[in-house]
Formats: structure tokens, sequence, C-alpha cells
């Protein structure tokens, strides 16, 4: 059983490059050294490209394959970033860009799951994560924190979390702030986490996708800055939510480089690396952070209120992320869960179904909120209204 | 035992979109419909990026996540492309866009192939191959083809295979213009593989990576355009060579819709989808390929030359792709091989070792003659020469 410190068996079947033991000569030779050992092509794309020709000009490998923990440049901003607003104590060398936090996800469960192993997911969590684990021929084991939070804030998290694990739990999935519930899991909760995590020498993986999307005087605190938790914490983020760049599918792993190279051998027989010039783009976003971020955070303050200000069903204010999650049990009248969603989508407003999100959310809906602009928002939420009310 | 048509069980354990039951009546309402199921932004990001102006306005859904599948408008120009350049007989919903063609073998290992059942890997060949056959679970049997094809050309090849075949054999692994021998299959060896395909029922992997990049009267012949072929055959195409952008990491599968709609939900627990931008981004180039992409296999031509008309080294030469592959057994001297390949870098020319590309590689060696610009080759096989003849 593979409990931290030790990776997925399948790991053992994957060779990292050939050319590590090389590399303090190749860099040694630096450019004088003719490098016929990559497939790739020295000239640049001989197509028109639609980016500033001054940008091409001062990053002349765009093109090319780059370092499969990813571009140098980016991976340095990233652990000053993750340093400064996150305090978790990385170096330069303790970030692996992936493919979209998804991806970071993925690696993650084939590196440290084997076969037969659980692993504890706090729900309602992200969709697709379930999977993740499945892939693996990991099993998932629920355990509803995050509604049950909302109603009882003074829980004795680490009791309440210490029911779910067995000798066979080899790693906790955390998502905070909380996609599709909006909870923000404060210091106390998260020292319950970690009480349990190392108590059982578990993994921890957490799903740092909303960093910085916390409203009010709700403040995200990463997990991996706590006392002992970052050599057994893969803190995961991504270019989606806050930088508002889903399309780009570029995200990150902050963890201790010798985690992040076992992994690594995982990513590159996953896609080799992410977008080499996907992340040179990126470089210069990071650096200014400070300049733009808060205003869409606080524009997505404002776009909650134009539901909560509105909406006629019983949810809890969410404090961070952008998702309304609620119940619709006591607004159906008799309807049919499905036909309710249907009549959502007759009227012209479509919902995420809660059964996607966990066991025991089969009766919810999420809504998210950035994803259409106020106007929109409050037509939908005049036509949520009449369908939730049954009008 | 899943053979053609069935999938690994894996598969069976993820959920394809809760969506796909609404679609219709999604499509139906248009721009009318308020999407509050999607966790998107609806502004585009607020910092600036190194992209025209012009190109963003045009696609104002760059920043945003789209369709798994890929964007609906590069999947139809390369459905286009597929059926014109390939003759492969598409249409726009078979073809599925990937990150990279690295990551289009690997969903299809995961999605095929069950623990304990096994591959049969054309050698030599791309190295990072048999670890995603491995991370399925599946056995790698290795057929040592391209190099035999040389020297003997005229071979039985259906019989050949044969030998390899057993009652668990799922897939076959085909890879032509081949890395690293540079063989391209004759059609008379591609009907070969069609025999045993279809005699033992397998699944059949194309990698057309190097798609387009043939030398002089050589073509390559897309496989599933052959008779009963297109059914259970996934062709796989990258943007990394003919197109000189590997560090875009888009490729892409052709198959009927009906596999790939299960393959897509492998797809999406890796990464959910690859880049929205670098779709986007491709759409002009693909369109435009016929003034540009020969002038570019031209000159890979005379940088072939280059090699072969100084190399003192026995080598093939290569039909397609952009590698030298041969044996250094008889110029070793004395020398051990690793000691060889040290010296080599310790000239200034770094190649790549056999052993990645199958067993009876261990004293050859790779040289990619693509990556550096022509003086720069020039310099390199003289010194090359200087390590392999011992001067």
């Amino acid at each position: 059983m593979p409990k931290f410190p030790e990776f997925a068996d399948r790991l053992g079947q994957l060779r990292g490059s050939v050319f590590e033991k090389f590399l303090p000569k190749m860099r040694e030779k630096g450019d004088a050294l003719v490098k016929l050992h990559i497939g790739d092509s020295y000239l640049p794309p001989p197509y028109e490209l639609p980016i500033h020709s001054q940008f091409l000009s001062e990053h002349p490998f765009f093109n090319r394959y780059c370092n499969t923990m990813g571009v140098q440049e980016l991976r340095e901003v990233l652990a000053d970033k993750v340093s400064q607003d996150n305090q978790i104590p990385v170096d330069r060398d303790d970030v692996m860009m992936t493919c979209g936090a998804s991806n970071a996800l993925n690696v993650s469960m084939l590196s440290l799951v084997n076969p037969g192993e659980e692993v504890l997911v706090l729900t309602p969590c992200w969709p697709f994560f379930p999977g993740m684990v499945k892939v693996a021929g990991g099993k998932v084991v629920e355990a509803p924190v995050y509604m049950e939070l909302y109603d009882n804030p003074e829980l004795d998290l680490s009791a309440y979390l210490e029911k779910f694990i067995t000798n066979k739990t080899v790693l906790l999935y955390l998502n905070t702030p909380n996609n599709p519930s909006g909870k923000v899991l404060r210091e106390d909760h998260l020292a319950a986490v970690c009480d349990v995590v190392q108590r059982h020498n578990l993994w921890l993986v957490s799903d740092e996708a909303y960093d910085g999307m916390t409203f009010g005087e709700n403040k995200h605190i990463s997990i991996a800055r706590m006392p002992g938790m970052f050599e057994r914490t893969l803190s995961i983020f991504t270019f989606s939510k806050v930088y508002m760049f889903a399309g780009l599918r570029l995200g990150y792993i902050a963890a201790p480089n010798a985690i992040l190279k076992h992994l690594n051998k995982m990513l590159v027989h996953q896609l080799y690396s992410p977008s080499t010039l996907a992340q040179q783009m990126m470089v210069a976003p990071v650096k200014t952070r400070e300049d733009w971020h808060r205003d869409f955070v606080q524009h997505c303050y404002s776009l909650r209120d134009i539901f909560t200000q509105e909406l006629q069903a019983p949810y809890h204010h969410p404090e961070g992320a952008y998702y309304l999650f609620f119940s619709v049990k006591d607004l159906l009248q008799g309807r049919d869960y499905w036909a309710l969603i249907d009549e959502c989508l007759e009227i012209g407003v479509s919902i995420a179904p809660g059964n996607d999100f966990g066991k025991g959310f089969e009766d919810y809906i999420r809504i998210c909120f950035a994803g259409e602009p106020p106007e929109r928002l409050e037509i939908a939420v005049k036509r949520l209204n009449d369908v939730l009310l049954g009008m």
C-alpha cells in the first residue's frame, strides 16, 4: 500500500529522460553543442501567426519543445507568486507546468494511487475528479463536508473525517475555495484536515483552482503553508479562473521538486509538456497580477449580488469561487427533478445538475454567476424564480 | 478480452457529459439561452496579450472553454485536409483535437487496452509509446520491422508479423513515416498489416506524426484509406512536425465519430480539451498549407543530404521523417557504447541513444537533421565523423 511518501506502482514502469545524466555536460557546452538528439525543427513556422512580431522575436523558441517541467522564466515568476501570495515555501524548481488544473489532478492520481486504494474526496466536488481516481483504479470515498460546514461551522472536522478513513486510504482531495458550494475553509478547518492527513500519513491534493477568488472577509489559505504540510501536499493552480483564460489550458503544481520529478514521468507520457507559447505568454500577466486581479474578483462579488438579492431559493451566500449551489427539493411541488431542469432550459436558462457533484446532491443545482454579463444574469434570475416558484 | 470493437473496461467507469441529452434543446435556444451551467468568465482577460487585436475581436471566445471534441471551425478544415490529402473518408465529426500526438496516443491506450492485454509495437519506435501501453497496464510486444524492411523490402510482412500475435493481442501500433528509422511503408507493406489486423480483429493505431514528410519518390499512404480499415483505425496527426510548431502542443485523431465519442471521455478526464486559442490560430495555416509546406519538406531533404553526403557510418537513406538511425557497433573499436555517446557530447554533438527505441537497438544512435541550421549540421557531421572513426 503506497501511502506518503510512496508513489503508485505504475510510475516504476516509466523511464525518466535518458539525458538526465548528461545534463551537466550539456549545460556546460552551452550554445557550442549542436543538438541532434531532439526531433524538432530549427526554423519558425513559415505561415503567418496572429502574434506580435516583437513578442516572437523576443521568444525565438516559442514554436519548439520546452523543458518538460515548464518554461524556466514562468516557473520562476510562479515560484515568487506562490511564495508571496500563498506563503508556500517553494523555490523555482518546486513548480511544474501542466495542461490546466485538470491535467495536474489527473497526473497526480495516476502517479499516487494504486488499484484498490481509497481516495477520500471532500464533497460536493468538481465532477471530473472522481473519474480520474477511477482511471487510476482507485476507489472514491465521499465525505460530504462543504455544505455541512455552512450549516455547522464549528463541526469537529477532524473527528468527522476520521469516520471515512480505512487502512486503504492513501490520499485526501481538498478543494477550497470550493466548486460548487462556494465554501472557503477557515484556518481551523484546515488544521483539522492537516491533523487527519498527518496522523494517517496520507498524501494531500489541494485543488486551488479558485485561488484568490474569495469575497469580503473570507480569505483563501493554502494548506501547504501549514506546519509539516509542504512535503506531502500537491498544491494545484490554474490560469482558467482568476486569470480568465480557461481557453489557454494552463495550470501548475507547486510541490517539492523531488516529488515533481516523479510526476513529470507521468506528464511526459500524457502530453510531453504544456504549450511553450502559452507559458511564455503568461509571464507578464503573473508579474502584473496586482494591477488587475482584484477588479475581476470585485466584479464577481457584484455579479454574485445580482443573484443573492433576487433568487427565491434556500441558498448559502458563497464565500468564494463563482457558484451558487442549493437544493431545489422543497421547490419541486410534485415535479420530477429532471423535469425542472428541462423547464429551466425551456425558459432559456441552463444550470448544472447536482448529481454530478457527489452523492446526496441529486436534488441540488449549481449556478455559475461569472459566465454571463450582468444584464443577462438579471434576466436569468427572473426566469429561474419563475421556474422555481412554479409560476 | 476487448478486441475491436470493444473498449477498455476503465472507460465504462467514466460518465460522458450530462448535457448530451439536452444538447438539441440548447442548440435550438441559441443565443437566447443564458448559460449558467459552465464555470467560466464572460469577460476577456484584463491584461495585455501579445496577440493581434483583430484576431481577438474575430475570436471573442478565444479565452473560454471550447467543445471538448475541439473548435468546430478547425475540425472542419482538418476533415477536409484528411479527406483530400490522406484520402481517409472522414466528415467533420470524425476529428477530435488533442494536446499533441502524444496525448492522442496516450488517450488511445487508456481507452483501448486492459491490464494484461498485448499491444504489438512495430520497432524501432518513438520512445514514449511503450510507457503509455504500460500505464494502461498493457504488455508491449516488439516486432522489429522497419530496419528489416530496409534490408529486405520484399519480406513477407504478413507472415513475419503473424509470429508476434497471441490470443492476448488487441492492438497494433504502426508509425510510418517512421521515427527513428526514416522508413516509409509501401502500399504492399500496409496491405500486409491490414491483413494481420483484420484477420485477428485488432484495433490499429496509426501514428502519422510525419504525415507529408517524405523524400523523393516515397509517398506517405494513410492506412485508414485502405478497404475495411477506417472503422478500426485511429489515425493520429500533429502540428509539431510539418507545421513546425511542437511548442503549440496540438494534434488530432481522425476516426469514426462513434469511436471518438468514447475516447473523448478519457480526454476530458486528462485535460478537458486542448487550447481553444491554439486551435483557432491553426485554422488559417491548415487552409494555406499548399502554399508553404512543400518548401519545408524540400529544405529537410537538403538537410538530409548534408549528412548523407559526409557521414562515415553504415546508414540507410531516410525515406521520410527527419532522422538517421544506424548501428555504431562496427565503429566502437573496443569503446563502450556510452563512452562513445559521451565522446560525442564532449566534442559538442548531442545524439539520441538507440536503446530508447526498442530492444535490439542498443548499439544504434539517432540523429535529427532538422533541429539545427545547415551551417551547424556541417560542423556536427565533421565532429561525428571524428568520433565515429576514432580520430
